[in-house]
């Protein structure tokens, strides 16, 4: 199987947003997803730059992606966050996630940073086991907190 | 009690680093601290500012702190991440942290964002219930992972 992995243009936003709907229903989140391209397009490629998108391209469609951008740690300073990496369905098993991985281990290694972080769901027990075997340390004692829009809005109701 | 909640200043970063060692070390992880108050000082008052960070005042000593910085969810767009929220021992049952997290909120939903997301250890539970008190959700089924600074050479290395 051959892959060209290459940074996403705003062209690709479209076949992107798929890839991040693909991804929220597999999590069983179909519904989540209020992004909309033109969010996508302004977001990581207008004057204030707020992601970073890798595609993964096969006869000219995209199948795969890996989307990071720029965290802070207090213990360890500037890190970088992978928020998504997704390989299509059809494309699954072919080694395009390690490829995907690879090209954002090697971008956080040219920046110099001494973490990457990403989140993942307990009972996706293949990607944990992907996460592993690459050396990554799930900690499952550390837990997500949201407070999420709604959430907002009554905390200041309480206040 | 009485504080005085405002912005950080690049004076006020020694305070804040020892705020920050005194949270490792209640998280088991009191070596893993490797900033240095130069690196606060360069990466929240220069030119590119990496996070934005709130102090509590008592009689002109720093008491509490909270940390912040943007993020990106490929659901809801731009996000606010609360790296610590610190309380330094000697306050903590005075409603500081109450204090300091209904600063972090009115600052969020100034910025407009649809999410606050953080950090909590599952053993942590003093701090869970009191987050989930403020309406907070803490999704048990997600974990964190990390890749470190070892862990990325090591991986380039296998590439």
């Amino acid at each position: 199987m051959q892959y060209t992995i290459r940074d996403a243009t705003a062209e690709d936003m479209p076949s992107v947003l798929e890839l991040i709907k693909e991804l929220a229903s597999f999590e069983k989140e179909a519904n989540a997803v209020e992004l909309t391209i033109d969010d996508l397009v302004r977001d990581g490629f207008g004057a204030d730059k707020l992601f970073h998108c890798f595609v993964a391209e096969n006869n000219s469609t995209i199948v795969g992606m890996a989307l990071i951008y720029n965290r802070y740690s207090t213990w360890k300073g500037p890190i970088i966050h992978l928020e998504d990496l997704v390989v299509s369905e059809t494309m699954r098993g072919t080694g395009l996630g390690t490829v995907l991985l690879n090209e954002v281990v090697k971008h956080c290694a040219k920046q110099g940073v001494k973490r990457i972080s990403w989140e993942v769901l307990d009972w996706n027990e293949p990607a944990i086991a992907f996460y592993e075997r690459k050396g990554a340390k799930v900690l499952r004692d550390w837990d997500v907190v949201h407070l999420d829009e709604k959430g907002i809005q009554n905390y200041l109701k309480n206040i």
